[in-house]
């Protein structure tokens, strides 16, 4: 398929790898706005070339948007007025309720696959891409009926190739999931950082005093802000609720705390345990692409 | 060194292993009152062979301390009781100025050393012992001038053979700081499990949703409750402080978050990016045991 992707940092570069190697995508032509991100993506030979938007989507049978998800629905109006008649559009973006509801009455809606894959890293920038960011991970398509086949099919292509998983979901039940198993983390790193950096003003005590379980605590804390902070923003009201809960489990904890109450914050840290379960459920190797209806 | 370690889980078993290894250690008697623990240390050759404490101690020219926190004092005061005149007690327990205060006027004061091995994981017990745990990480000793020069080198001769660099701390000190450093990491993950869970009634969502960035920033909350529930309690009040001061940045970020003040939560999250250059310097491998004065 001759591919365009329009961003070229961690999740647009690392399908442009993955994609490429097996043959998916043919040509791939890039567009980044970021003139430095699209010359560094030409050079890793990420892409093939470097076009503007309009000519790159108007000869592709598919374009992958992979942008801060405050530049998703302009993007994306603009790619749907650019393409040809059987192209399909795949966006990446980690909210979904937005573009779901920018686009619904678009006449080429359904050439439209509303997905979000849920990898990263703490990197970002055609530098982090790197093959098998995908591997064994979960991509959700929202909004499944309003895609045609023919765009399902594809997407579905992509995102087998890239071994994941696709399970289906609303935007609205994918936007409040999201806000607290992924972007509460996200917050929770960051002001678990900002603490730690506050009280230790001399940062050398950080470096001589942390171990392998801050790092790996605060390690989302060097996530990107000019991506993260429009996630939060259009996610606000469900990542509010899912920090307000938060802070009350931390107030509650800290009361015990304060009253020496040792048999009660042993009962939280055990039930906080049955965390392992679940997550050694993540480390079972899954069957690719194995389609997970979402009943509520 | 006929060696005696007293608690055979994470840290115990790690020192026995590394110790014998490196042949700094002799013959190892181990200690544990959980006899399940015992059993099992013995059948994994962490040591030679299981002994009450009183005859563990009696010959031993080194006694390593490794247990939770609440019970530090009693052992180390019985071990102190039965040890002879020439052997040295070395406590790796993760708060120190309990056990500094309970024995300041021991007699045999000077034959002990308050260390902190700044090491672990998320898992417990003898089957989570292994080799190399403790490399390239930092060791902490507190009240140096208190303890005998002979204490110290066999002490020195411990952590640099563990490949450890060690820094001074007075105890109270000690304690503030790994409350913000360490125990604030471990508060966070539990409760942030603990705020998924509640959310999360179906944790199929959990498993299908939580990427590794989610996993990361959870993993602590796998953590023993047997372990911490009694570090928390020690360091309650420095813990509180450090809790009140991350519940205070994360309700000011929910505040700009309602507000839409993008500009705040992007400026807010720059701020935090700084603990990637502090991390990053973990990484600098530092000469083993390199004694590094801490002038506060």
């Amino acid at each position: 398929m001759k591919t365009a992707i329009i961003g070229l940092g961690l999740i647009g570069g690392s399908m442009a790898i993955d994609l490429r190697k097996t043959g998916v995508a043919g040509r791939v032509a890039g567009v980044d706005k970021n003139a430095a991100h699209a010359q560094r993506a030409l050079e890793l030979g990420l892409v093939d070339d470097i076009e503007e938007l309009e000519s790159a989507v108007a000869g592709a049978d598919l374009v992958i948007t992979a942008i801060p998800v405050n530049a998703i629905k302009t993007v994306v109006l603009n790619v749907l007025d650019h393409i040809s008649a059987d192209a399909v559009v795949v966006d990446t973006g980690s909210t979904k309720s937005m573009i779901c509801k920018a686009i619904e009455n678009h006449p080429r809606r359904s050439q439209f696959v509303a997905a979000h894959p849920l990898a990263g890293t703490e990197n970002s920038g055609p530098n982090a891409a790197h093959s098998g960011l995908f591997a064994q991970k979960t991509n959700i398509i929202c909004e499944r009926d309003r895609s045609s086949t023919h765009a399902l099919e594809v997407a579905e292509r992509i995102f087998s190739t890239l071994e994941m998983r696709t399970i289906f979901m609303n935007p609205v039940e994918h936007d409040k999931h999201v806000a607290y198993v992924s972007h509460l983390s996200h917050v929770s790193a960051f002001l678990l950082g900002q603490t730690v950096l506050d009280m230790e003003k001399d940062e050398k005590n950080i470096f001589n005093l942390a171990g392998s379980g801050f790092a790996s605590t605060v390690r989302l804390a060097k996530s990107s802000p000019d991506m993260w902070a429009p996630i939060f923003e259009q996610n606000a009201e469900y990542l509010s609720q899912a920090l307000l809960e938060y802070i009350m489990h931390l107030q509650k904890f800290q009361y015990h705390l304060m009253k020496r109450d040792v048999k009660e914050l042993h009962r939280i840290m055990t039930n906080a345990n049955h965390i392992r379960k679940v997550l050694e459920g993540m480390d079972v190797k899954q069957k690719p692409n194995q389609l997970v209806e979402n009943k509520s």
